[in-house]
């Protein structure tokens, strides 16, 4: 476009046709930082970006710190490090990318590469003739069209205003109870985000855990324990039928297919869809996925139309197969990679491994690679460990436990990790996503030279205990049992014996309190065999798991023939006590 | 031994001689693992363990923060997890292991295959046949004979009754000032420990900088700067004569080359030497280190003598020498793999990137692989960057820059990296030994999937940001300078110009104050080009380097030809402001 002064609203001097070299449609993550790449690598060009919205370049993953409370004000977010807005003049100036907000593109009519959009403010039309066209056209959220939906304070947590709504209605004051409809990451940010503000707050998911999509069944488990633990009511397997409201328009009850739950505010974290509409309209292809089909250089169909961001599905490194797996942090490399190619470089997006992280009240949870199940379907002869260990020493204070489940290949390479816990989960996540992505072996991860120090780890790092745990299972030097198996056997009344090798203050203090345990300190073990069946199958049990891996070979070599011990022990078991 | 009850003190029948299946000499980390493991692994054997100190199984690195207070009780840093102790009769009771303390091996007769032992308390010699023998001796502290070294509270950290009697010392009260010699790692956290109980630190390194051998001079002199802010005096390029005392024997002052100190108590913070007196009366091989040389199964030139931990040297990954680099994190490794092979497996330890991590006041220094010089003289054509990143989003309460020097081959392979910082650094520098022990490309790194949301790391992660510095600059679509040359450029009084970019308000709280700086914010450079001289050097300048890189980019693009931007921008600054 001829005219590079700002636009300010309808300050613009219409015209019905206009001209940019590369035409951004989409204003939040992939686009402007594919335009701010091509901008540094080709001056000359003309960038253009539109949104349909008022807000450009703001951080989505952001908002549900707006509000928990940890971002103070909303401008937050829309600012640079040094506090400059990103507003259409920022990009003018400091980037030299003109940036027309509140413009929808409508369609695309790929043979004379022309988009039509429309000004949303004053209604007029007008089209923009590109080079190259950019699709980050991002997600929008699942909000089912249920009876009484639009009810006030139901919200979902995708934009700006969202969570300044939000945020503006619990500082009213009148919000004491919440439901949160969907347990999954947006979801478990959403209960965060309330809770700290004080407000009782239920989550409704439909699969019997929460971050279903996240964490096998074991680890869901525990995660649910977390969450009660911390105060937040969940109602799992159940599924909302209808909102109630107040007689004045505002949300009052949640009915599920239980229960009547009462709540002056709703937050529907059910996870977003590709926003596709105008890729499907102009013939893109879709993938399996129903997002936008793009290779790895992010050019759709189309080879001058490129797409990035939470519209398009990715490659899974492991699997070879399309994914949908929207995120901020995805969307970013997509722009870069959007910025090289269309800027006559060859840069390519090989995929992702799924990694996700949330944090949610003191618990993290995060997972990268693939789950048992999605490596079983994979095909691969699978191998799992669930490993408890502490982040830190435990001489050192504020050191937490960490529950991760492990899945290698039995061949011996690690496929993929999740982790639940206080601890420090976020290094172990992002070295397993290094070592799967690199298709490390168990060996090599195992000895890995990962910085030591105590304030930092454990001298056997947590991630290496782990992989070791799954090399001693695949070497049979381990026989393990998982507490789902355990919790069968309990419910099938089988005869077997629990032996809790804890010391006798640890076992006072917290127990599984079935009558097949037995509890003798492992240094009493040696002298105390005698009071152990050699008919049963017996299961050792510790704290985090070393003690009971001691005490069952110790067994094994006097003779015992049907010994296992209990992965990650009392820290991961996932069930109640009794 | 035939007696397997425990042994307390002197209550064990002495004869002269006796077997034993496996013998470990040196009882802290290396050995016990490896007992430990080969105990699981072979419940048949005989274990015996002698270590001449009354303690064994201790966490050596924790000392420092028993000297800070981190860890309250020196037993604490004896015992597991669930407080057990870990002596002698721990081991004869969960392990079946027999550990003799206060027993010194004298010699090794390897024809027999029998070690000469001495019972230090009462001074009876006796001899043990062993089947396979491991050493774990360990190292010993540098503690140079100068003048008056034998005073009163002048210290090393090394065994658990060092820490005991500093903190001893200074819960006297009588400690107000202390000297720290050496500012490697083990200095460095005496520096932490020091301080942290209040006690005025001056720090005495014979090289220019703290922590010389882990980092370049550039992130050397951060630290430096870091430190000073923090209060620790710091005395580089000088080195300790002699030591003077108050007239009653506690030391007073500390000589230098080039000042007095006063002091109430001396840490000697000079690293460590393997202990290898044992081995080399043997005729085992030492390597050019000085520690015992081992192959990859950590065999000896005696293949039925091990050797693992402090005592011995490692393969370095990326040059295939022979490091010596002691760390608690490798002896446990080195234990799992003596283990594996002294009970029948095969199993490698493949060696070491010498990474690193210290704590120091509220900075963390690391580094893992090769620095700028080491890469140069293992023959790479080397790229390096300098790159200053948010650990979090800067919207995020409690975020924290790093400042990081990442070392690649001009072909595109990372080699090392060093960062120093407030911020998380542990994460960052384990992602980066992971990519480098599996020879990760940089475009792999830089596409790596790590766990992103707001609480953990920023959309593109502090350490992708820095790769992709280096690709910019193997791409040349960066030109830098860094901060020695700027530092040289100004002693030399050379024309040039440097254009801070950042906001006003910026540049008024903090800036560089020389008469070539001018300050024209980003946002109007477009506009005030020509206020600039496009005949003389222009280097730009920022917080942490995107906005001089875009400012560059910008300059370049209006024609001006020598444009530089200055990595890392204010914060890794490493000189004086002025």
């Amino acid at each position: 476009m001829e005219n590079h002064s700002t636009r300010q609203g309808d300050n613009i001097n219409f015209k019905n046709f206009y001209t940019t070299d590369i035409l951004v449609i989409g204003g939040v993550a992939a686009g402007p930082k594919a335009a701010a790449r091509a901008r540094r690598l080709a001056p000359e060009r003309e960038i253009t970006i539109v949104d349909k919205c008022d807000e450009v370049s703001y951080a989505g993953c952001g908002l549900p710190f707006l509000v928990s409370g940890d971002v103070s004000r909303r401008l937050d977010l829309m600012t640079t490090y040094s506090g400059e807005i990103r507003d259409p003049a920022y990009f003018e100036k400091v980037k030299g990318i003109r940036v027309l907000t509140r413009v929808e593109a409508r369609s695309i009519n790929r043979k004379p590469k022309e988009v039509q959009l429309v000004d949303i403010q004053s209604g007029r039309s007008f089209s923009m003739r590109y080079r190259q066209l950019v699709l980050a056209t991002g997600s929008r959220p699942v909000f089912p069209d249920l009876e009484g939906v639009k009810l006030e304070n139901i919200y979902c947590l995708h934009r700006p205003g969202d969570a300044a709504a939000i945020r503006e209605a619990i500082a009213s004051g009148e919000i004491k109870r919440a439901v949160v409809v969907g347990a999954g990451p947006v979801g478990l940010e959403a209960v965060d985000a309330l809770v700290r503000n004080g407000i009782k707050t239920t989550v409704v998911e439909i699969l019997p855990a929460p971050a279903p999509k996240l964490l096998d069944p074991e680890l869901g488990g525990l995660l649910r324990k977390h969450l009660e633990e911390q105060g937040v009511a969940l109602e799992m397997e159940d599924r909302v039928m209808r909102f109630e409201g107040n007689g004045q328009g505002r949300v009052h009850r949640v009915i599920t297919g239980k229960k009547t739950l009462e709540a002056d505010l709703v937050v529907m974290g059910l996870g977003v869809r590709p926003e596709v509409d105008i890729a499907v309209r102009a013939g893109l292809a879709l993938g399996p996925t129903g997002a936008i089909r793009v290779n790895d250089r992010l050019q759709t169909s189309d080879p001058d139309i490129y797409a990035g961001g939470d519209c398009v599905e990715v490659n899974h490194l492991l699997t070879g197969k399309p994914v949908y797996a929207p995120l901020g942090s995805t969307a970013n490399k997509h722009g870069r990679v959007i910025g090289d190619n269309i800027t006559g470089r060859d840069s390519r997006f090989p995929g992702v491994l799924g990694t996700y992280i949330v944090r949610t009240l003191e618990t993290t949870i995060a997972r990268t690679g693939l789950t048992e199940q999605e490596a079983m379907e994979a095909g691969h002869s699978v191998v799992t460990a669930l490993v408890a260990a502490l982040d830190r020493p435990h001489y050192m204070p504020g050191n937490r436990p960490l529950v991760m489940k492990l899945v290698a290949s039995r061949e011996g390479r690690l496929l993929g990790i999740q982790i639940v816990g206080r601890g420090e989960v976020a290094k172990r996540m992002d070295v397993a996503a290094a070592a799967i992505s690199t298709g490390a072996t168990l060996e090599r991860v195992s000895n890995m030279d990962l910085a030591y120090a105590p304030p930092f780890a454990t001298d056997m790092d947590a991630l290496i205990q782990g992989v070791n745990v799954l090399r001693n299972k695949i070497d049979e030097t381990a026989s393990t049992v998982a507490a789902p198996e355990i919790r069968s056997w309990l419910d099938e009344g089988k005869d077997f014996t629990i032996l809790d090798v804890r010391t006798e203050q640890e076992y006072d203090t917290l127990w599984l309190d079935f009558d097949n345990v037995v509890n003798i300190p492992l240094d009493q073990l040696r002298n105390r065999l005698n009071e152990l069946p050699r008919d049963r199958e017996i299961v050792t049990l510790c704290a985090l798991g070393p003690r009971s891996y001691e005490g069952a070979r110790l067994l094994q070599h006097h003779g015992f023939g049907r010994v296992k011990f209990l992965e990650g022990g009392m820290v991961a078991w996932p069930y109640e006590l009794w």
